[in-house]
């Protein structure tokens, strides 16, 4: 059985090029299985797509194929890359997409590590056009060199074989809360942001489980205090409310509502955790 | 062969909700066919996945396994349920979103039963930890223990391995239209309403084609008056026609434009519709 | 192996009729691969169609069956076809939507022919009931007619089995631009049009590579003029470029933005290509 591959990009629905990459793909690994991770990643927000992998990744069957491809710089001297780790294998461009996934320690880790999931073990630049269409575009490679370059990988051709050690990857950096500390060092609070806004209006960020501290807990967003985390999004007092979310990442949400809206916030806002209080 | 999985839920395209669900499917049954019937129900409205799956299950195959997940109470003491009915078997909350689509008689049925449908043979609440993730979440039930249930039951184990039985399901009241009589205990008008719009702005009503008069019919919404029946979208001779649509429902629609634009309504519209006249 | 089938609609996702089909196609066809092309064709809109079988068809496998359903006519008239084109077959409505992809010489050819790709040899009419549905309604033939046939096709039905002889399609006229000649004779402009806008907001034209001159060229839309063809989405000087998109066709963009939003233009917009200048 090939390997089971999952497509992430910024490519929307709209249009064919998801289609196309399917096809092409199926054209060289004819029963492929192709699970799409999304495509609405917004246009060129190569950070949102390194977040959206990073949450997705522990969830991979241990022998996924991971196509993913925000690729602004498409055409430019950007390297074409595959990079593996605990035995999935990542194929994109190299320009941070991948990093948070497949990074390697010490990497942004806000999940606990599953079984199965690795750490970067090798990375290879696509050089090889026998794993090409035979006609590459400027603007379009995951159509002419990703998506064919996950196929054969698929199929069961080795990452050794589909390019040529490439050294390290480009890395994004990953919005690690800071950490207030008091005159005795003790922490006591940490500053962090809203990293994604999900479907539902909840806010999704970068304070990661193991960060949390114990209750007592206060979060701050947009000037509102949230006192103390619930379990699930149907608990608590008051309008707004925060949970450890699926993601294992601190999460503010509204019950039967949006947090987005109703706090008028997005990506990038600060979100402060303080100890104790 | 595995049995197909069709999966229904609010969580939008946009995130990789949809998508870790597929992979964990995939790393219990890599072989699994998952065929996607809609994620865009809008944000926990159990009500509009209740009628999505009502209208797909006619066209369902014989063995599917259904996986639905609208489920705004997750996390909270809503059970986890899987339900059997005529070879199918649905997985997903018990809040009602099963139970126009997999409900016992007396149930809505806007369309006449169809080879291999059935009614509900029997519900098991999915209590065994073997059938899970090792860790399930307080707020994704669906990457966490809906998901690696179909996929279970996609391999094969029987509905009364993967829980204990449930007696009844949670049910959904559908909104049967109210019937007016004259003196004599004729029908003389049916009021219904709109209970979903389509992507063209179709007005799809909560009439079954079973119940209406042979004409001649008037069909009235926001003020207006439709008289008679047409066959197809581009028949009648008004800018607003009226006909039985796909499910076996009565829809209201604009030729090549947008009735729910044009007439400026939505779900919950009523819809009467007279006798004779 | 059953054939791939290459799915595009424009039912939009919102909806359960894409899922319905599906459903249909594996009851028919249980291990049927389905790929979505894309089901966000504007609504009834057979020309937008048209134009993606188009940018997709070269990328096809050799034994695609292409289910394409852009259907505004659906019960009226308009014949349901089948059409073979070099190993591929195309099944949907006879409108001009599947003309472009399938069409027979000379027929617009903005992407040189690729290995595999083919003109009509055989057009059926789909007027065969064994290959439909028990029961075909007025208004989804989708899921009655054209899904069904495709699954057949996918099977190993030939196409001769599931209809009878048709005869020419119906075809769309392609956009050719017009040539303006100076007084030798010599091509010294081509008026083109905007052909499709994508999710980048680049403006995809109906100047095909192989009619573009040699340098110097000027690219002139909404009075604005760019001066040469880059090679990709972040070179050139201006906030607006002009390049030779993925699909062979002169597209103009905005590094890192929208030409559609900034130029305030989209489809049906007028693109003159001067020669020389």
């Amino acid at each position: 059985m090939t390997r089971p591959i999952f497509f992430l990009t910024d490519f929307g629905l709209a249009d064919t090029y998801v289609g196309i990459v399917k096809a092409v793909i199926l054209g060289i690994a004819p029963d492929a299985r192709i699970v799409d991770l999304t495509h609405e990643i917004p246009g060129q927000d190569v950070r949102a797509g390194a977040f959206a992998l990073l949450t997705a990744a522990p969830y991979l069957p241990a022998d996924a194929v991971v196509l993913a491809v925000v690729d602004p710089g498409v055409g430019t001297a950007r390297r074409p890359i595959a990079v593996q780790a605990g035995g999935r294998t990542f194929v994109g461009p190299d320009n941070g997409l991948l990093s948070w996934a497949a990074g390697r320690s010490p990497n942004p880790r806000p999940l606990p590590p599953r079984a199965g999931e690795g750490e970067t073990e090798t990375v290879v630049v696509l050089d090889r056009p026998q794993f090409w269409l035979p006609s590459v575009s400027r603007t379009f490679h995951g159509r002419d060199l990703f998506g064919p370059a996950a196929a054969h990988l698929a199929r069961g051709v080795g990452i050794d074989e589909v390019g040529s050690p490439g050294g390290a990857m480009q890395t994004l950096p990953f919005p690690t809360p800071r950490r207030d500390l008091d005159g005795h060092g003790q922490i006591v609070a940490a500053r962090g942001e809203v990293i994604h806004v999900d479907r539902y209006g909840n806010l999704i960020t970068s304070h990661g489980v193991a960060d949390l501290p114990t209750e007592p807990v206060v979060v701050e967003i947009a000037g509102r205090r949230i006192g103390g985390l619930v379990s699930n999004f149907q608990a608590g007092a008051g309008p707004v409310i925060a949970l450890v979310g699926s993601a294992g990442l601190l999460e503010i949400a509204v019950p039967n509502g949006s947090a987005a809206r109703l706090l008028g916030v997005g990506v990038g806002e600060a979100v402060t955790v303080s100890w104790g209080a």
